[in-house]
């Protein structure tokens, strides 16, 4: 089947129109993933509405298929008994994920629905932090002795009675539980029957720890291609599985969180469907700017004189701060993302800056000498235009020179600090240019210009 | 093995320090993915040392854990003999993707050494749009009949030359070579042998055509957890599979992509590594802020009078206008990464706009009553600090306001238009909150305090 364009804005047109009963049949329709897409981004009173229409057996792989924030809303507004219903059909990884966004007393009161052993096994899920190998791995794994032969290990696959979903690699342990190789199905296919396991699995394993940062689990498995990663604990026995599906939630999640803090506009997008989350989250950043402006306007107090005797400056004070800011912002996220993606060389700094600077420097003569070819033509009352344009393009110049150093400089040396350079470059590199390079256009105007007080 | 902190950064440091007996003893101590990460951030003569180092067998594993980019400028620098056969060593998709950032010329030189049924194959796959499902798919795949048994399947898997690397899935075709199901290696395994594979295979497929955009196959992977995806033509005939470490690199790749457009800095990563390069990707994002500065300029000039009066207005133009940007940018990246992740309802927008605009007027209601008590005490020569202060307060929350409407607005308008979002909304809301903001803040100061011309 190829997908239809977009099945979730057909089906929310239905949710919207309220037509219960075309409702119920487009949804049989629709397989669990198009489903989800739909609950994403419905209303509560809607998202309800459609799970109340939906079948029991087809409400765990709805929910699976959802993100886990919005499914855990949707599943702390179930009674217990039936959220604890729901999620025990899902995988142990992804009821852990939902239960991680509920609140504490709520959690409690479905855990108890459990049975004693899946409940400690959840548990145990959520005591990792979310944000870790733990936090995200599945703990129901395959593992055989590594005497056994291909033919007995391939009969225990058989037998099993519950095999993790995505089981594509087989793992082979000694007798203290500790691993020792991997063999991948395909290669489990195509050796011989009889062959002792130990002989034919592979012994160079890439292995993370329970607590290593979900975004190293993700980096690890695209540089070595990947399709599960074991987690050990310190004596390498196996505690879970971290499946591809997984890791590429991580690079989706980690990417919009690199883009919406290098904006200030908190971490996650479901934060932005709240007002009040929203609000905390974007506060704090505009504080730092408002900070900012702040101190650029008591730093520029003493040019007040010169404002008054050559208002045509103000004018220009805009675009000099703002390509200025444009700049740095180029350099600052050039370098934030080379980092996170490990394309920054960071034993190779100066190179990176002495180039940045040039860069800034020589667009800011082009565009310099264009703004000022062009002032005069404004007609504005300054009776100097000659001397205006000379300010004009070095203060631009300047302050695109001032914005590359700092654009590149402030990340790389938050990163060397170990703060994420997401988070703090830009309210910084913005004052820091606003400053710099407003200073500049001011001190060269009083240089250049004749300016009687 | 658990991964060493950095080896790529110690490696580099031996290179540059060309103590050569070391730095070969030093290579048969790392895989084939830190070789990649090592030469991908060397310098050209550098990586030319390593690779003349590395023993000829290692050279096509180092290749292909490399960017392609970076790559095909060390296939480029060696003779076309030499680069052919590096290049036959590596899975087909992988030398392709390389030769499709070698020049034409080159191509040529290097094809004609490959034999006439591989270079055929390698034609095939460079005739497709480079960030295609065409472009990154592997040809080589592995498919039976329907009618076959899954005892005769394994044991043709078990017999296959050539199998692809990444096998996880078989695909199903009838007689007309139309792909009509798959099965999972793990479901093969655990099949009674002699059950015909139809009786067991998948039929529920997901799909895509070999002009799918990369974008939309890493889609439809994520969302539907899979590991691999079929490419079929408009008869359903496989063409190849699209796995899952291609559709990682997407992921990163068009994070990357979104990242630097936002910011007017270029496409990719490697582009801003060249000085002329580099140029050229963000000129005309910063033709487009001057164009704007100007615009800006000429459409404050009637306040030069104002100014002249109150040259303290100019002081706080910095801060007006830059928070102003500052939501503005904020609305954006929301709006632009939503659509990306299609996390934005756009049956609702109204409400969106709604949302970001009240946001914009409390935060700067906020902020706007907090510069306005502070700036009297700057001791400004101003002879009317309450005027100013209100002037300011107004100001700021009315650009605010102006920021979020048009943050949110303009991306969803190019969205609408077809128009990438991340491309063109930096310097547009920029322009459009400096224009608008600073319009308003000076038109409310001539209404608001007592300007004697």
């Amino acid at each position: 089947m190829r997908l239809p364009p977009s099945p979730a804005n057909d089906l929310a047109k239905l949710v919207q129109s309220g037509d219960v009963r075309r409702l119920a049949r487009a949804l049989t329709r629709h397989d669990d993933v198009q489903l989800g897409a739909l609950l994403d981004n419905l209303e509560p009173a809607e998202q309800d509405m459609v799970f109340a229409h939906l079948p029991g057996e087809r409400r765990a792989g709805a929910l699976a298929s959802m993100r886990y924030e919005v499914a855990a809303q949707i599943i702390g507004r179930l009674a217990p008994e039936e959220a604890a219903g729901l999620l025990d059909g899902l995988e142990s990884d992804d009821a852990a994920d939902i239960l991680g966004h509920i609140d504490e007393g709520k959690l409690r009161q479905i855990l108890a629905r459990f049975d004693a052993a899946d409940a400690h096994a959840l548990e145990e899920l959520l005591a990792y932090p979310e944000r870790s190998a733990g936090g995200i791995m599945s703990p129901s794994l395959f593992s055989v002795h590594q005497d056994v032969t291909i033919a007995e290990a391939t009969r225990r696959i058989q037998t099993a009675e519950e095999l993790p979903q995505h089981v594509q690699y087989l793992y082979v342990v000694d007798e203290h539980e500790r691993l020792v190789g991997v063999i991948g199905l395909r290669d489990l296919v195509l050796s011989k029957p009889d062959q002792p396991i130990h002989s034919v699995m592979a012994t160079e394993l890439v292995t993370v720890t329970a607590n290593t940062d979900q975004e190293e689990v993700a980096e690890v498995a695209s540089r070595y291609d990947l399709v599960a990663i074991p987690v050990v604990d310190d004596q390498r026995r196996l505690l879970g599985v971290v499946t591809i599906d997984d890791i590429v939630d991580v690079l989706r999640e980690e990417a919009t969180e690199d883009i919406l803090r290098m904006a200030g506009a908190g971490q996650k997008l479901i934060d932005t469907r709240d007002f009040a989350m929203s609000f905390r989250a974007r506060l704090p950043w505009l504080g730092a700017a408002a900070a900012g402006g702040l101190m650029v306007a008591i730093s520029l107090q003493g040019f007040e004189e010169a404002l008054r005797a050559v208002p045509a400056l103000a004018l220009f004070m805009p675009v000099v701060a703002g390509m200025g800011g444009n700049v740095g912002t180029q350099s600052s996220t050039i370098v934030v993302r080379g980092l996170a993606v490990g394309y920054v060389d960071t034993s190779r700094i100066g190179r990176l800056v002495i180039r940045e600077v040039a860069l800034g420097a020589s667009m800011g003569m082009i565009y310099g000498i264009a703004i000022a070819v062009l002032a005069p033509l404004m007609g504005t009352t300054d009776s100097d235009p000659f001397g205006l344009g000379l300010v004009i393009t070095l203060g631009m110049m300047g302050s695109m020179i001032i914005a590359a150093a700092v654009g590149t400089c402030v990340p790389l040396i938050m990163h060397r600090l170990e703060i994420d350079p997401a988070i703090a470059t830009g309210p910084f590199v913005t004052t820091a240019v606003d400053i710099l390079g407003l200073l500049l256009y001011f001190w060269l105007a009083t240089i250049l210009l004749t300016i009687v007080p």
